[in-house]
């Protein structure tokens, strides 16, 4: 951690910085430039991240020197990456994982068949939303727990472990009963009774990046699951809100880069909802992958028009099957499998 | 219901989209232009509103005529504005209520001490964090439900109602045996689960807007609360996050005139998130009612660098009685009391 | 400055941080901590600051410890405020100036009739477009020379000084015929050479912020007009761009107090731009004053359904009186006058 | 254009809008519906862009129909794509251009140096500033007229046509003395002046995306160029400014598709400076091909932690030959060449 202090601190004020620095048990470093003194804390730098440093008068900025997260970073593994099993399926090793399915799980008929499809097009994890995050009270809200349950039919007849989204701390049972990896919302991210309640569950947490977290705060988010106990976490960039209207929000690709340097969890990308543009879901994806994305997730449905949420987004099975194929080339160019 | 068409679309892609709106029980009225038809439904908007027009081939664009929100229109009132009851204090009349008291409530000596100061200086209700989200899970919690105590003491002691966050479903009930009012946190504004949940309470609620949500965004939160049943909403503008670094949000006051043109609701400026450095949130304060703001709520402790929590932004008590001041006067400028 | 080390750096590369640092003709202090190694840079940091410093092997991270700017910085003037004269009128004393006109100069009746008006409200500055920004190319572009020959028409009959806004280097020399003040717009304030070219006159200037320009950008383009003599800058807030839509710009008001304690020079908020609703200008204005702008700026048509460019936000004559009138009254809550 | 009334418009208002379309000789078409009227605007919607709807009492809101740019437009080309012909370079066909070079010209030796090994690594199109754009008046600003002469010098020795920025309306001669390309700059995208010039040059024209442009303006902005004659225009993405800190910009990659969409213009990428972290570089030239684009931008020096421009974002000339192979494959596996 180092201070710089203002130009008008006073030396009583540079003392008592000092002070506090050796009742919290460190050592202080002072360096008096010809206008500001810069004090450098040497030791643990977790003994004053929580402190109001910036409270003590005459101090002008705060600058840590080490990263406020420990379990999750690429450190904490030896520079290594984590692999996560769902179901059979493993995620973060050579090979780019394919999670595709409804936004919503509609009924059984729907469900099913377009389980059907996604298998045969490549696809070897199912995404269906049975508790529904909607902007509107009046949206369609998800069929809840029979949704989860028509879920766990179409695993039967495919043989595709299923994710889907838990919104509600009180939802964790019933959640286990049904799904192979839970889902954390975009919206959700910063929802700590969650993350924490997902933190103590056996199952795999998918992690999506908040419209407006910083890569830091959604590494922050997966630290609260990790610190409960769970390692099964896999991270996913679904988009970021700029000022750009044009695109429904804004696919952040550097992300997977920066992420896979900070973190050894795995890094999905969900085009779909990232662009929200159906036209232009497939070069993003394919983009997704060259950047060295571990999986991407799409949303296929069999009739968009009709769909009860997010059909202006949804591929149909045959656009889907032609994205698997090229994305599958763009894998081998970077030296992946699909 | 505008839906523009692309240059390209055919007749057939056109009249499809004319069955679609017949099939809804609506009508169309069909413009066809040099290079583009315009199709204008007529009906209740609420019949196609989620529906995937977009997704149907041929489409280009789908522009809605009325807002997506009912119960917290300004125009669901006649054009009134509605005034919410904390303990006994009046919010959304003539005068300007002033919240205020620590981030988080650390003990008795502390919330007790404090919410004497804020009265004395002119406060009219006592805030204070039990349950505190934090971006890390290695800061400090909060005291859970002993902070909710130490809350109602404070409140017993010196009449002042209290305001505190809920952060969980499964707290509501621990929550209404103590607070006045309970506060919606930015980075659970769209945490439906719990909209829906404080939706069902007797307790008046304060929403905070989201970090990243638009005016629109905001007002669709807070209709999942009235939708419920609970009309006791209160709006609250803290910061929104943009590219600027400098300041820790940017407070946005231009949500406090569109707020009230819109909407009922009270409408309460948080300066202290919103700017986040305590030498610049007295004149966000004074700008925020200059604004038309219904009411502020400033962060105040009695030793800020030794607060478990944000304590780099709490004013001292007697900045606080200053701010008081300060802000009666624009108050009266404008019209208001306080 | 103070760079900090990757935790993989090795022994040579630290050391060949420092020799780089000395070479600089500087002195380098190191602190090795147990992951990462701290090195601070002794001496005049502006001879480091053009450095790419992060480009050598090892280096994680690179804190400035000064601020970029020089010239600007309020501690120039030993914390006071600059006070900058156009024509007769004196910016940055403790009286609030208001300046006003309309977008575009039309024709002299226009532009002489509204100088008229607005001068009986209380403005002192007549604005007017003559070379205008439009982000069409089909747009009306302003009178050009013809506009600033009205403009100083309109002085001539009103007294009122007049500041209009330059968009090419080439036009300078005409400018300084006509025009007491020039305006750099939001969306030249990183034309460098523009800078350069309005540094060298003996006008005064008033810069706009820049749409997505942080409040460092902003400074630093002053900067460039101090460096090349001219002292004479107002810095104008103008709403910048974010994820909003609501409103055609955020006025960010945050930016007044954060300006008024880095620089000396006189800050002036135009809402009119800033919030772009007509209906919502005048509490921008009250709010921006109660915050401690040193002016204001507000556009006036006399037919704004007639204006040739941006009539949606213009506000009419009587309007723009009223507005005055309950400003005065802000500024006078605030300690100061108009 | 449809324009939609407040709830509140009286009879005569809606009368005053009809009369006004009719004045611009157009004709109106009205729907009353429960809440609000909506009124098409049947004719030429360019007639009506540029009128302040907005300003007319009693209106809520106002649609465009169509685009507002029109050269730009890809239906202009009939849906083909553009080539533009750099030197002997064609951009925007199945070949993927590759430009590099320093970010600015420091000696001959470096220039030619640099030159002699991008050319040998398989870039076409040589880069590198000669009038820099610096956010500070104190940093290096370029070496100028001279800078033009040894990048001709360069070409002379490698025969790789250059492309280098344009800042000043005044420097268009001496720039066709030397450039076979001009590059307009970011913070210049909505220079107006600068790219009515440019719009008159006979040389091609690369105009990159403002920070804060969105894709609408960047088009606009390229719109000025076609409409002043010069056809041969290239559009660039090089990140956008978001709230994420950790990258420098967020480069766009969204854009690439769009842009494809919406204009017959080739769309380069500037990976460089749209995440401006060069470690990350590679990945994010990687997907930037897949998405599509026709061309990268990269930024290559032979001893970064010595140049006197963003030497932390250079990679060495043996990282990009080693980029330039992988680009290639990844070209391939969506069809392209290079």
């Amino acid at each position: 951690m180092i201070i710089v202090t203002k130009p008008e601190a006073t030396e009583e004020q540079v003392q008592h910085i000092v002070d506090r620095i050796l009742e919290w048990g460190l050592k202080a470093e002072v360096s008096k430039g010809a206008l500001r003194t810069v004090i450098g804390i040497i030791g643990p730098e977790d003994a004053v991240r929580e402190r109001p440093i910036a409270a003590i008068p005459g101090v002008e900025s705060v600058t840590p020197v080490l990263k406020p997260y420990k379990l999750v970073a690429r450190e904490f593994r030896g520079g290594n990456s984590s692999k996560v099993k769902i179901g059979n399926v493993t995620v973060g090793g050579g090979e780019v994982v394919v999670m595709s399915g409804p936004c919503s799980v509609e009924s059984r008929d729907q469900i099913t068949s377009i389980a059907h499809e996604i298998k045969k097009a490549g696809a070897t994890i199912l995404r269906g939303g049975a508790f529904k995050p909607r902007t509107s009270p009046y949206s369609f809200q998800g069929l809840g727990v029979e949704g989860l349950r028509l879920l766990a039919e179409a695993r039967e007849e495919t043989g595709l472990p299923i994710i889907t989204e838990i919104m509600d701390t009180k939802d964790l049972e019933v959640m286990e009963q049904y799904a192979d990896c839970l889902q954390v919302g975009a919206r959700n991210m910063q929802n700590f009774a969650l993350l924490k309640e997902v933190g103590r569950s056996k199952l795999p947490v998918m992690l999506k990046r908040g419209m407006s977290a910083t890569i830091k705060d959604l590494l922050m988010s997966a630290e609260y699951i990790l610190s409960e106990g769970n390692f099964n976490v896999l991270l996913c960039e679904r988009g970021i809100r700029t000022f750009e209207t044009y695109t429904r929000n804004t696919l952040d690709l550097n992300a997977v880069p920066v992420l896979q340097a900070e973190t050894h969890l795995p890094v999905i990308v969900d085009p779909t909802h990232g662009i929200g543009l159906r036209e232009h879901i497939l070069p993003m994806a394919l983009a997704a992958v060259a950047a060295g994305a571990d999986g991407i997730m799409i949303e296929v449905h069999n009739s968009p028009e009709l769909a009860k949420s997010d059909g202006e987004q949804a591929l149909l099975p045959d656009e889907f099957t032609d994205l698997v194929e090229r994305v599958r080339k763009v894998a081998q160019a970077v030296g992946r499998s699909l």
